[in-house]
């Protein structure tokens, strides 16, 4: 192909919270079908989302693995985007489509918006949506999220104790996710509003390795891939 | 197989949300080798997510049409789901694994966890999550969901106008579901609080027939699946 050729589309595709074949069929042939495939890893790390799909990617794929600082600032992981985008771009103007992995959901707290907001104006744009964690949790601790008119809250682990504390003492029913080193302090909100007894803990869900407790049970030291469900209805029988 | 046979199991299977590849892998497998398919299906209706997966469904499969009585009261569709779950539970005795459909993710507003409710405790269960519409349309919308620290609201379009008012007003971002004929209720709350202008509307995403406009153009008569999406935010740049 040359840089005459139509541009290719960036190609957001969700792999799902972990198992591969929690994959969705589409994302499975798109993948297979890749001639360039993106995707973003922690400096020193590896990219759990192209681990889902490992065994998808077609020989001969040329791969961009984007490599993110881990820093507080923010300059440093915009510039490491800015360059991935471009080193994207390039591709998408030489007409070839570059598929980028993400896990879980792309548009649910995934770099791949990151990366669709420096190339959106000038490249068309397609997404593949997946299973999220919060629904692999779900499934997982066999936990209705929500029935009939339940709200469901998503919130961050890292927001603070006061925030933390009026929406979950608010809410119908709560995923907590990136949950981390801030279990202690979400364990102890939780407590506080008497609703220990109704917290389930997940890590990993889906994966071999993952594990599920009540949260009372839960290690202080939490991995990044952790969650907390927790359900304050009654078992929905109708 | 006889009733001395080691008793079935109960899979609840999401088919995700409208569109036939995007179903996972997992749920294409287990329908593929389904003996026996259930699914609710409203009197005079069909079933949503049967269509989805009715490509996957073997020729043979015995299959259960569990009719549930559109009408306000609670008692009919109870006893409606009481016969439905007598009936899975007949073939989960004799030994037959049954697998029930549910579009979207068996736990996220699904009817599942109506037959869940009451096999659970005489029989073993298995999930498999699901995409869901909210993810499917924000991937339709292209609007990156949350991002960050930000949090995510779900809420049903039934709720009263009060409590739409408060919690559209705390909220990041925003998936209004079951909006039907809630639309102008909805709008008029949204439009109060100065966030028209960042409120999307979805029908059917995912599907051949899907239709996405602003919310502001929405027609009043909105369909049952039907969702509006707010994001507050701007674009996540990072």
């Amino acid at each position: 192909m040359t840089t005459d050729a139509l541009p290719g589309t960036l190609i957001g595709v969700g792999t799902g919270p972990g198992a591969p074949d929690l994959v969705t069929l589409r994302a499975a042939r798109i993948i297979g079908d890749a001639q360039v495939i993106a995707y973003p890893v922690l400096v020193g790390g590896s990219s759990f989302a192209r681990a889902i799909v490992a065994d998808l990617i077609p020989d001969g794929a040329t791969e961009i693995a984007i490599e993110i600082p881990m820093t507080p600032a923010r300059a440093p992981a915009q510039a490491a985007y800015d360059d991935g985008a471009d080193a994207i771009a390039a591709h998408l103007s030489a007409g070839r489509d570059v598929v980028v992995l993400c896990e879980g959901d792309p548009l649910f707290y995934g770099s791949f918006m990151y990366l669709m907001a420096r190339l959106r104006d000038r490249f068309a744009v397609t997404l593949v949506p997946g299973v999220t964690s919060v629904s692999a949790s779900a499934s997982a601790a066999q936990l209705p999220l929500v029935a009939r008119n339940e709200r469901l809250e998503v919130l961050p682990g890292p927001l603070p104790e006061d925030a933390l504390r009026d929406r979950i003492a608010g809410a119908d029913s709560l995923a907590i996710m990136k949950v981390g080193r801030h279990l202690p302090k979400i364990r102890g909100v939780i407590d506080a509003l008497g609703l220990l007894d109704r917290a389930v803990y997940l890590e990993r869900a889906t994966l071999p390795e993952q594990r599920l407790m009540p949260l009372a049970d839960a290690p202080d030291k939490a991995p990044y891939f952790s969650m907390i469900l927790i359900r304050k209805g009654d078992d929905p029988w109708l």
